[in-house]
């Protein structure tokens, strides 16, 4: 066959490149863990009627069926059972959260680090398949407002621990929109939201078009739903400016509060993190309270690398409702960009910190000896492929940025005993697989920081 | 919506099941590492003539089509570059090989952890999508035998380093099959193959049938197979009894004195490890020499949790072949029937080892600022949900497993100050969030290791 060539939107790394993403995603699961959320994984694929729940997404579904699957079978025919890929984790999260509110204990802290697909076209962080990282505070009944603090905090934290730039979150309340759009007089605020979602994509004007002629508000109410997008602070003082737009409504006092206390309590813990930012609106139809979108610092217009917000509606059964709070992190988004422009790289290609070098093929046992008792200290050790001069040997160490290499002695009593050679100093010193150590940093591949 | 049911053949694990899963995985990707082996990811997809070059596979294969997808667009038609989820990580491994050959550095030893999705019917141990974890060792042109004998130890080290049963591996040689059936007189030695796969299901003398009516071997041919089928020994003697059998074949005694070499080498190294077991086949028709199937010690009649071998003509792009050796292990499989059984359990439902109790909603910011310090040094932590009773709030982490609830002192010179109770013993000791430290075996939550 030809030589294959790699599919758009279907990101693979370099061995390299995929130490990074690794130490990235230990990173975060270690954050989350010292949280305490607990990690689930859902299966990749939710029957049709599940996914098409929140609306709006169906164009970007991938469904599946059988190659061979019988003619006039359900699953050919994108029924509400037909199978597709999950396209995020919080859809799944929430049928997990139905399906097992038995056997698990509420408030229910859980992340969940997954590949997820989507059927959109590819472009610069856009992928078709991604893996995002997502934590979620579920409750049953009610949820303490704490956790709407409680989040941001934890996503600032695991972003900070990551080697990249500084990220920021950018908060909004989806009660603070709603009642303002009802206060001037919206019917549809969902199609008022809908519209000011597009700011950043079409403009101030083409938006108040939409607000007027869409959703049928009047010119001085499309102003002023425009000069609340318009308002941000990283204080409190953005409740001021809104105040002073004159809006009248109870549910908006509520958001307005809401709002207040999120950006003050995150402030308090993690000074600069969070910012008011009301044109902050989350496509996604199922929030209902405080909603985030995080930008890297530098890459803003690399867009949102992680959103979300309060549901209170989206885990029901009828019965029992269980309203949430989360946040994703676009992991592939920031490793692409990341990884992409260099700014990221492992200091080698491989685990391996020794490689074990072979003077003839019978000898290859005693390699295998020396390396075993390596890695029975922790140490990661390979033996050299073949018993090639020891100039090739080194070299086979230096394409993959292997930093030592171990040579064995004769064993005779008199004769030289083994010994290590740094081979980025080129130093060689007598060593005992039985105590020799590396520097720690240099016992695993490590990851550069940024500038 | 109403509580939804599972979905046969998806497993999903409740939080404690998935700390047991997590930790397995972190074992085999540990033990990996220390062998020197990268980690590469493969996207979920490949077009599907890639998939169905294996044949034989075809009807297992899940497609892909966008449920939006204009009528009559390619991908809904099963065409060459339809997409399909990948069945295995082998083919996906060889597709990624020839795609970056020019910036993989051979010998290329990867692993590679991954869910793949075959459309069978669900049943104990076969599920239609499942984890594997696989080690690969492929070159460029030609391939070292010695890593026929390295994989298996690693397999072996990987499998020990669990807590389940001692795992033994199966081995066999498709040299030494193939060369006694050509030595037989059979013709279409792939059939006597595919009717030798046969013999645990449907027993010798079905084969026998097959051997006779459908590969067209005489009765005394077909006797001789299932002699050699017969034959196993966990030392070099079964070539002893393969060679009495009387069949002369070059290719035979080629296969012969490679199954020695690996049984004898890997006898060395790890005593007990790998068994001679000539009828072991392997369905995959890519497999040229050495071939591989695990099983748990006390579990054989869960089948093959772990298979491989090793194959010279998978990954070629015409110009440049890449023979290479793998085994992959059943992950899902061994934790299906440990965790259903109940012989592997983990110490707890969360990664929490304290839980900071809240005196009242004024006083969550001084929770707050302990679990923060707590966790500055690696100790997992979280707030209660709400200032509740003290009871309450004990049961709350009883019953998810926490080990230890602090509790905050009045903070006053001459008052009581922080203390952490140990819910098992009930011991309430004066403590500070600075420097108190657990032990080292309650930080974590622990795997319980089967009798």
């Amino acid at each position: 066959m030809n030589r294959p060539t790699p599919l758009s939107g279907f990101p693979e790394w370099l061995p390299a490149q995929r130490i990074v993403e690794q130490q990235v995603l230990d990173s975060i699961r270690r954050t989350f863990e010292l949280h305490g959320f607990a990690s689930i994984e859902t299966r990749a694929v939710e029957p049709l009627d599940q996914l098409l729940r929140k609306g709006e997404i169906d164009k970007e579904v991938y469904l599946l069926r059988r190659l061979q699957a019988a003619e006039g079978e359900a699953e050919a025919d994108a029924g509400p059972n037909t199978l597709g890929l999950h396209f995020d984790l919080t859809v799944p999260f929430a049928r997990y959260v139905l399906e097992n509110s038995g056997h698990l204990e509420f408030p229910f802290r859980r992340y969940q680090i997954q590949k997820v697909w989507r059927g959109e076209r590819p472009q610069e962080g856009r992928y078709r398949e991604f893996t995002q990282a997502d934590v979620d505070i579920v409750d049953r009944d009610t949820l303490a407002f704490h956790y709407e603090i409680e989040l941001p905090i934890v996503i600032g934290e695991t972003l900070a621990a990551l080697p990249i730039p500084p990220a920021r979150i950018r908060v909004n309340n989806r009660k603070l929109a709603e009642g303002f759009y009802r206060g001037v007089g919206a019917d549809d605020t969902a199609a008022v939201l809908r519209a000011v979602d597009k700011l950043d994509k079409i403009g101030p004007d083409a938006v108040r078009e939409l607000l007027v002629t869409g959703a049928g508000l009047s010119p001085a109410a499309a102003a002023a739903c425009l000069d609340l997008a318009g308002i941000s602070s990283s204080d409190a003082s953005f409740a001021d400016q809104v105040k002073a737009l004159g809006v009248q409504e109870p549910l908006l006092d509520e958001g307005l509060d809401e709002l207040v206390r999120v950006v003050e309590g995150v402030e308090a813990v993690v000074p600069g993190l969070v910012v008011a930012d009301l044109r902050i609106a989350r496509g996604l139809d199922y929030y209902t309270g405080t909603v985030y979108e995080t930008v890297i610092t530098g890459h803003e217009e690399l867009g949102s690398v992680g959103g979300g917000g309060r549901y209170d509606a989206l885990a029901s059964d009828g019965r029992t409702t269980y309203p949430g709070v989360g946040i994703s992190i676009g992991v592939s988004r920031i490793l692409g960009r990341l990884l992409g422009s260099g700014a990221l790289a492992a200091s080698r290609s491989v685990p391996t910190c020794v490689l074990v070098a072979v003077s003839d093929e019978a000898a290859r046992g005693q390699a295998n000896a020396v390396a075993t008792a390596l890695r029975s200290r922790g140490i990661p050790s390979e033996v050299s492929p073949s018993a090639a001069k020891f100039g090739k040997q080194i070299r086979h160490a230096d394409r993959r940025g292997i930093p030592f290499v171990w040579f064995i002695g004769d064993g005779s009593d008199d004769g030289e005993g083994d010994s290590v050679k740094d081979i980025r100093s080129g130093d060689q010193l007598p060593a005992s697989a039985e105590n020799w150590t590396p520097p720690e940093s240099d016992r695993w591949p490590t990851v550069a920081a940024p500038e």
